[in-house]
């Protein structure tokens, strides 16, 4: 239902969120969250245009978010990078159904529109919550670290 | 939200479902939904290999629908040629995931669990209403005719 281009920039989205103490490069996120690197490389960039990532070159530099997760959505990443579209005209391009949409359009508009009104409620912070049974992305464990736990403990 | 092949499928079950006088060759059906041929003739295999479509051969044969519009669900046409599948399992693979999604992959698959009640409760037989403002693909005239309004007003 979100294309594969929206599930890895949200997986960057949330990974950046959970681990806001430094710049993470590329490469660090696409390992953490398990996309190539390539692939992630271009997404981090969409992300950038759509000014939801701040990035730094240089030693230690790499990506941050632009905003904290608190003012940040489900919707604006999926919007930044492979938006959904609403159905506004007939896909069909008939004159006839300028004024209304046919039926069958409406109901994949509702379903789009449901979909935009679920993701603009859930903001970045809500998924990166340390409480929750399954952290984040939570598997990872950095190379050369022994548990991967200490960090997530500090959260 | 919906792929181009879910798409061009939905249209075709909604044009069958306002024709059923009788058979309809892909090509008409094409022509109808306005969907390229070539294309059309794969995503109609697929209607009928998932038993949504009964196929006739020969001169008056074609494509009719294998069950009543209201008997048929708008959930059972997405399923059957580009299924939206419920994440069941951590995307990324983590064993510790296993038990319980993370936040994010809740999120995404709430929001599936909505598209599939919301589909599953749309009768094909809603999207042919005779009285709604936009006729389904109302706009199709068939080659020869003047107005293409009397077969909807048959209706």
């Amino acid at each position: 239902m979100i294309s594969q281009t929206t599930e890895y920039a949200l997986r960057a989205v949330v990974w950046l969120a959970a681990n806001p103490e430094k710049p993470l490069t590329a490469q660090q996120i696409a390992e953490a969250t398990r996309v190539p690197a390539g692939y992630l490389a271009k997404v981090l960039q969409g992300l950038s245009r759509a000014g939801l990532l701040n990035s730094q070159r240089g030693l230690g530099g790499g990506f941050t978010l632009a905003k904290a997760p608190s003012a940040m959505t489900m919707w604006e990443v999926v919007q930044a990078v492979d938006p959904l579209k609403r159905i506004k005209d007939c896909p069909l391009g008939f004159e006839a159904h300028a004024g209304a949409l046919c039926l069958l359009h409406q109901q994949v508009d509702d379903a789009i529109a449901t979909i935009e009104k679920q993701f603009s409620s859930c903001k970045i912070s809500k998924l990166i919550d340390p409480n929750h049974a399954a952290a984040p992305l939570c598997a990872y464990q950095p190379k050369g670290s022994k548990t991967g736990s200490s960090r997530r403990s500090r959260r």
